[in-house]
C-alpha cells in the first residue's frame, strides 16, 4: 500500500480537482446557513464555516459523482446537505461530550450554551431535508435519511457503552459506522446515484465509503493514543473520558486479573490517577492492541481501495484510492 | 361562538371517529420506534409513549385525509411521522427548557440524561423522516422539511427573546408559530394533499392548521396565567421562568415607569421575590392584557372555523370546527 508518489495530499488533490463544485458546495452552505428570522443561527453556523474543517464528505460526494461521469446542479446540492448532516451532528456530539474545543476552537455550546447548539444543530438538519428535496429523488432521500437514523442509534449505543468494559470489538465497529462509516458511505453512494451509475458501481462506492469510514475512525482512535497535537487533539483524551475504543477493548480482552482491575478502576469507576494514562499505554504495548488496530484499519483501507476497482478508469478514482491509503498513512 | 351541544369533547369524537386509523398509528409508532441495536432508544420512547398525550398532530392529518376522501396506508404514515416529529422536538425542548415535568411525569432528560434526549430526539427525527420518504411525494416532503426548519427556527428564535422585555408581539406571533402552528399547519395540509385535494383544499387546511396552531399556544400562555393543573402545568411557570408570552408582553407595552422597573427586575434580571408573581397578576389585570389575549385567541379560533368553509360537509369538519371553539373554551 505504497502513497502516490506525489508529495500533495490525496485530500488537498480532491480539494484542486474539484475546486469549482466545492466553490459552489460552500456558497450554497452560507446561504442555506442563514436565517432571517433568529440571529443567533447565523452566529452560531458562521462560528462553524469560520472553523473550516477539510469539507471531506461533500468531496467524497462530488468526487462520486464526477467519476461516474455527472455534474452540476445537483450534485452539488447533495454534497451541502451532507455537510450539514455532518455539522449538525458536530454541534450536538460537543453537547453530548462536553466539549470545550472543535478544530482548536472553543466549541459553540462553550460560547453560546448547550441549548443553542441543540437547536441549531436541528435547524441545521432540517435545512439538509429541504435541501435534499431539491434533487427531486425519493431514493437519494431513502439513503440520506437511512444514515441519518444509523448516525444516531450509533451514537446513543456509544453513550450506553461508555464507560462499560465489556464492550466487544463488534459493538465498537457497530459505534464507528454509525458515528463516522454511515455519513461517508451515503455521501459516496448518494453522489453515484446523482450521476445515474449502476446499482453495481453505487454499491462499489457504498463500500469504498463504509471501509474508508471505518479506517478513518479506527485511525483516529489510535492517533488518541499515538500523539499528534495536528488533528486538534491531546493524547489520552479518550482515556481521559473513558471512551471503549478498539486499542483498549482489545487489551482488556487480553488482561489477566490485574490489569482488569486496573481497567475496571480507570475506565468503569472512572478514578483515575496520575501516571494512569502511561501504565496504560504500557499495557496496550505489552498485548499489541496499537499493533492490532493499526492492522484492522490497514485492512479496511485495502477493502475501500478494492471497491474502486469496479468503477471507471479516472483521476478522481486515483486520488478516491490514494486518500484511503493516506488515512492509515498517518498511522506508520 | 357556541360549543357544539355534544358534551362529549371534539378531541375524544374525532379520536372515535379515527379508531382504527389511530390504531394503526400507534402500532406504527411502536414498531418504528424501537431500535435493534442500541437499547437505550426503546427504553426512553417506550417512556413517551406510555406517556400517552393526546395524538392531537396525529389526528388532524387523519382527518384532513378523511375529510378530503383519502384513506389508507399513507395517510397513517404521514400521521406517525408528524407524532414522531412532535415527539423529537419534545425531547429536545425538555432539554433546552431543563424541563423536570412532561405530562405528569418526570422527563426523560431528568430519568436518563440530556445526552440520552439529544440523540433520540435526533433518532426520532430520522426515523420521521424515512417514515414520509415511503410516502413517495416530494411534494409532501417538501411541506414537512419545511415545517422542521420553521420549528427550529422559531425556537432559536425564543431562546434568543427569552428575558429580553423588548420583544413584540410580532416577535411571539413568529415563535408561537414555530413552536406550535408549524407542524399543525404541515398536519393538516399533507393530510390534505395525501388525500389529492385541490390546491385551494390544501391551502384551506393549511390555515386552519395555522390558526388552530395560534389560538391553542395563545391558550395555553393565558393559562398559565389562569392556573389549571389539568394540563399539567403549575400557575406562574412562565413567569418564574422569565418567558416572554402574550399576556407579559402587552403589560410590559402598558406599563408606567415603575411597572416597568417591576419587570425589568422579575424578567430581565430574573430577581424574583414573594408577592411578585401575584403583583404580576395585578398588573395584568389591571391593564387587561389576559383579556386581550383571551380576545387574540378567540380570534384565530374564529379564523381557523372559517378557513374550514370551503371544504366539503362530513361530520369531520364539524369536529375540526369544534375541537378549534373548545380550545378557546377552556378560557371561559
Amino acid at each position: 500500500m505504497a502513497l502516490d508518489s506525489d508529495a500533495v495530499k490525496p485530500h488537498d488533490r480532491l480539494a484542486a480537482a474539484l475546486a469549482d463544485d466545492m466553490e459552489a458546495v460552500n456558497a450554497l452552505i452560507r446561504d442555506r446557513m442563514a436565517s432571517e428570522h433568529a440571529p443567533r443561527i447565523p452566529e452560531v453556523t458562521a462560528h462553524l464555516v469560520e472553523a473550516g474543517g477539510k469539507r471531506l464528505r461533500p468531496m467524497l460526494t462530488l468526487a462520486a459523482a464526477r467519476l461516474l461521469g455527472g455534474d452540476g446542479d445537483k450534485a452539488v446540492k447533495l454534497a451541502a446537505t451532507v455537510e450539514f448532516i455532518h455539522t449538525a451532528t458536530l454541534l450536538h456530539d460537543d453537547v453530548v461530550d462536553e466539549s470545550k474545543k472543535r478544530r482548536g476552537r472553543p466549541t459553540a455550546n462553550l460560547l453560546w450554551d448547550n441549548k443553542s447548539s441543540v437547536l441549531v444543530g436541528d435547524y441545521l438538519f432540517a435545512r439538509s431535508f429541504q435541501l435534499m428535496t431539491e434533487c427531486e429523488s425519493l431514493a437519494i432521500m431513502a439513503v440520506l435519511a437511512n444514515a441519518s437514523a444509523v448516525i444516531a442509534e450509533g451514537e446513543v449505543l456509544q453513550l450506553t457503552a461508555a464507560q462499560n468494559i465489556a464492550t466487544t470489538p463488534e459493538i465498537y465497529l457497530q459505534v464507528i459506522r454509525g458515528k463516522t462509516a454511515a455519513l461517508f458511505s451515503a455521501a459516496t453512494e448518494v453522489g453515484g446515484m446523482v450521476a445515474g451509475a449502476t446499482e453495481a458501481q453505487v454499491g462499489a462506492l457504498r463500500s469504498y465509503g463504509d471501509a474508508l469510514g471505518i479506517a478513518f475512525q479506527m485511525a483516529d482512535d489510535l492517533l488518541d493514543y499515538g500523539g499528534s497535537e495536528a488533528i486538534g487533539k491531546n493524547t489520552g483524551d479518550d482515556f481521559r473520558e473513558r471512551k471503549l475504543t478498539l486499542p483498549v477493548i482489545l487489551a482488556i480482552a487480553r488482561a489477566d486479573a490485574e490489569e482488569r482491575a486496573f481497567w475496571l478502576r480507570v475506565i468503569d469507576k472512572g478514578d483515575q490517577r496520575d501516571g494512569d494514562l502511561d501504565h496504560a499505554l504500557a499495557l496496550m504495548r505489552r498485548h499489541g492492541t496499537l499493533e492490532a488496530t493499526r492492522d484492522a484499519a490497514n485492512d479496511w483501507a485495502a477493502r475501500a481501495r478494492m471497491a474502486l476497482e469496479g468503477l471507471p478508469d479516472h483521476p478522481l478514482r486515483g486520488m478516491l484510492s490514494d486518500l484511503a491509503a493516506y488515512v492509515v498513512a498517518r498511522l506508520v
